[in-house]
């Protein structure tokens, strides 16, 4: 089972990135995580261009169909998802008729250095995912409080609590992946 | 009064582009509203670099500051804010403490070519107004359907009804604004 | 399989009551619809007695776990969902471990006398589903406008193209519920 | 000036109506807080009755009207507004074009068990405020974690960090009230 990973920050020592490394050490046994790299490179989108797009969106596109389920990290900036995020939502989902985000199992998680950040950038992206046709995990909800006492200098997650949660989320995304395809 | 006013579409053809300008030739007297056009121009927002962010960004930071109001003209993409005008905000609120929308009285209105597209967008941008303490009118909603009968070849507003719903609105937030600033 | 319906107003000529109605003249043949018409016997939600609630809050819990899938009609109060709608889902999802709700597949639909009303709702009522871990379907989302057009006096829906929506609603509830269910 | 407060939990030892009274010790000296302690007797809503109300709707209304401003003090039930107090919401701005709650500045508070409860509320109680044209603080945000650490066993507040908040709150909101007045 392929998962496609995406984290919603361009910051280098992004926790959120950090949270998706993590999580590749994580998996079930039966799941591979591959993590997108180049959301700096994904300009702003223009509908204009939407059949002829750059050649970093047709890769997001491509990773996106091949893979079986999506796992997305995303920080909170300004009660919402970050705009670099959105944008490469935006242009994975164009033009019309040729979304590569329909029908994919997919889970969410959020790290963040107050007490409630994640949350509220959560149930923005879940109501984006209705438009997309994302077929969300309800639980287990991660939402990471105090990032900063959760990872070592070098952006290792270190709280164990936090790394069975995550466990336990890469589990409950790939009992959802099956159970959506066995038919 | 100086009302700075963004859309939040790159489209040549926006509809929402439109809209602003259309704005131009329905003002109260004593407003006057600056259209930002450089939206294609700000680069995907790292919080690395919001210290010392391009000088597009300056630029648009030092015109919401000089501004007594903001006019948001938003599309709806995928249910929620277009990334490319999520990622403006994220850069103009950044570095904490120094964000440029502290306290504007603001508005908000859409053109969408469905039913209902552009509502969605406009409540969560009023979620992120809370985390920016941006002021928004509640009244009128501005939400144009329809939006391919409402204007001309050359991207003209010539429906009269939205005509007057947009000069409500712009009546509204000068008022709203002289309100708020009594104080 | 066995549908639970549930409409948000207690007003005798309710739009979503008569939307409910009309559903059942629109399953597909394997599926039941059975209609919960006692919202207007359910006290306020006092989590002092969720212990021990009221028979109708009892009977209201039996129904929709016997039930194999939820559809819901909701009209929208002041943006959001009508409370007394709400406080029926209060009641049954408490107390705490012995929700009703857990895992439903579910289906939602609106008529409004305006031209967006009823989405507001929906999309609150989805945030309401990720606490519930009730599984919603994204499609077809069936938000009726300008309602007083699409029923006649006796409250019987004569709108043929609304008849075809709500057919594909169905349709697509009892899919989904099989979905879920082969695993 | 007199602030009307509201708190949206009928449990007797409800943390939402200690806050609420917690606060009427926590006042700037020009101000009077009236709590409403008859939502247990408010009917669910019926549009058919929203003409000729029941005498406690009445009272409620007449309530909202003679205040300067509003203070709510809600929970947060399955990641929304409890039902009751949603209730509440609707009877008070029915029918049409008679709502007490026009224009009214009003903050919000919450106090829950867990870490985040009460913001998600928060926030769809936000969205409500867009349709009744309630006009509220954007800040500071009283949302109050781990509930039970912050009072003692009679309900009392007894953690000094959340009375200064109260306080905070409490100016701001007469701060706000006499901004939006003065014209």
């Amino acid at each position: 089972m392929k998962i496609f990973g995406i984290a919603g920050s361009l910051r280098k020592g992004s926790y959120n990135k950090s949270l998706l490394r993590a999580a590749k050490g994580l998996l079930p046994e039966e799941a591979q995580l591959e993590i997108f790299d180049k959301l700096a490179e994904i300009p702003p989108f223009n509908q204009d261009n939407e059949k002829n797009p750059p050649s970093v969106v047709a890769e997001l596109k491509e990773k996106i169909r091949r893979s079986d389920a999506i796992l997305f990290a995303t920080p909170e900036y300004n009660y919402s998802i970050p705009g670099v995020l959105k944008n490469a939502i935006d242009w994975a989902s164009r033009p019309y008729g040729d979304s590569a985000w329909e029908g994919k199992p997919t889970a969410i998680m959020s790290a963040a250095t107050g007490m409630i950040g994640g949350a509220r950038a959560q149930y923005h992206l879940r109501q984006v995912f209705v438009s997309l046709n994302i077929l969300p995990l309800n639980r287990p909800e991660i939402i990471i409080p105090e990032a900063s006492k959760k990872f070592d200098e070098h952006g290792n997650l270190t709280d164990e609590y936090t790394k069975e949660k995550i466990k336990d989320l890469l589990k409950a995304l790939v009992e959802w992946t099956k159970r959506l395809k066995q038919n």
